[in-house]
């Protein structure tokens, strides 16, 4: 052979070599951004839906406020259930449309009523599987009527990509009358039997607002030790817990 | 020919073969990480710009708690609106300028006035252009002239990178002294011509506060069903929808 | 040599050349690809440290609402320190700790008593450091004592992974009696040594609260125009500055 063939020969090799390093390489490397690139997309989508839950428990606050009860039960899944105060559990979207109606009044806003419910402070959790969700959330209501003050504790879910209520837990923290000042005239809960309608099973628990106490359960850890909040223990005068 | 020569022949094809399938894949892969990279950006660019714009609205408050008139008005766009209440339309930073400090009082807090504009609650929207926005958000006013309850709907505008207000409509839902109470002394509305400075433009809308009620357009959508809300409808006392 | 020979030994060739453009091509789109994914990284990081730095606000005020002080001091790096109102300067997690049992009450919620903060407004900085972080957020104070309006200008730190405070600072706005209202029955401030437990170190800013005035500084540039807020002059009745 020449030495001409024998080059011939090396080449491709060569060629081959260096092709498969960096096909290699360009394999491993596009492997690594394409997983990159997953978790980013993860991230932000729980980012998106930390947004979205949030807004959800914020356009509840503005349909209560204009007595929006269509627009309101249209935020709740088919199958939710909604629990405030010591009112007890309405399961079903058309029991959630029924307890507005019925229980707060006709659809819309009318003269001598205000009935704001400022929401703030959430402390949203999106779950791992991405379409269930959890927040605590405040509400500190202005109306006509007096003072309360509102922890949520709700449960949400994702349903062909949009945040639904699942849950809606809203037991009261503080109701009271504004005349004579939101320490003298106090509401120290509703019950079932107070208003109609009628509610589906008996509340979940049974529990005195201010002057008394009650401490709704956090779902959500200590942020720093990410350590759960220590469970609710029975106590005179309400429920307490941490001690 | 040689057996030799023949696979000398044939390896060089081999090689382009593989080249150009691994040349494909790399080219098909890198395409498409670099479009899933740019829709990746867009949604952290939503993300961001929906934080910055809650920060505008939320510094409009604290410059208004402290009468920075100066700061506030360097917040609006060099032709942004601002109608507040019932007083009218005024067009321009500089006029947004003067309705703060001939309207409401000189730069800077003094003894006896507290004029706090509480900020949440906000359902940001921004637009497929990436450079216009909209929320709606309140202000929940407690002030040494008593009560306050505003529903802001604001749009807003990026220039050159910056989001700043093109447009603050913050009609009154309640106003109200403390004195009485926020029920017995209610402020039913500001007009045009009840301080000075006077508008450029009369009001948008005609309304009354609590004991009254107007229910300011909702830009906002729901957020569950996606449709718009109902368009107001007048009714006796004030604006109403949603029936 | 034969053609054929002779197109063996171009083949080779043209497959190197071919190679060597497309490896140079994957290679620069792969470099420029991670450097994208690397600031998408950081700019995802920095919308969840926002997150989390509220969150660990949003969970402060929670803890205050029902007196879990555990909780609460748990919030605190190690040698954080916090100082409220006019009480002075409290160094590391412990005297945190012995501030809340000492000077507000035992853990726990109890009858008759209502210290709800709720928290909201936040206007968040994570430094470039990625490790450090302010805000400046409010509190709305509603309590059987009666009504205030706190600033924070608080710093955050990054330990492990995990958001903490390290500076809590709460200037009063606003504290008063609920019941001759909040306009009439004014406290102008705490002092050091109005209630053990004694501070650390003494107040770092002497000032009083409404009827008179005091402006917590900025750390937050105005957000449109970027440039850091002025800062504050001494004048009667407090501190003003934007004049």
């Amino acid at each position: 052979m020449s030495m001409v063939t024998h080059v011939h020969r090396l080449l491709p090799a060569l060629v081959l070599a260096a092709l498969c390093t960096t096909a290699n390489a360009a394999g491993v490397d596009l492997q690594s951004l394409e997983k990159q690139l997953n978790d980013v997309g993860a991230r932000i989508q729980r980012l998106q839906d930390l947004t979205e839950v949030e807004i959800v428990q914020h356009a509840y606050g503005y349909y209560v406020d204009k007595a929006q009860w269509r627009s309101l039960s249209d935020l709740f899944a088919e199958n939710a259930t909604l629990e405030i105060g010591g009112k007890g559990v309405f399961t079903g979207k058309a029991r959630v449309f029924e307890y507005m109606t019925v229980g707060l009044g006709p659809i819309g806003p009318r003269n001598n009523s205000l009935i704001d419910h400022q929401q703030f402070q959430c402390l949203p959790t999106i779950h791992d599987d991405g379409v269930t969700a959890e927040a605590r959330c405040i509400a500190f209501v202005m109306s006509s009527g007096g003072w309360g003050h509102v922890y949520y504790e709700d449960d949400y879910i994702k349903e062909n990509g949009v945040w639904k209520f699942k849950k809606l837990h809203g037991p009261f923290n503080m109701y009271s009358g504004y005349k004579l000042g939101w320490v003298d005239q106090v509401t120290v809960n509703t019950f079932p039997e107070k208003f109609p309608p009628w509610p589906d099973l008996p509340p979940t628990i049974i529990y005195l607002t201010y002057p008394s106490y009650y401490i709704e359960p956090f779902h959500y850890p200590n942020p720093v030790t990410g350590k759960p909040m220590p469970a609710p223990s029975p106590r005179a005068g309400g429920e307490a817990f941490g001690r």
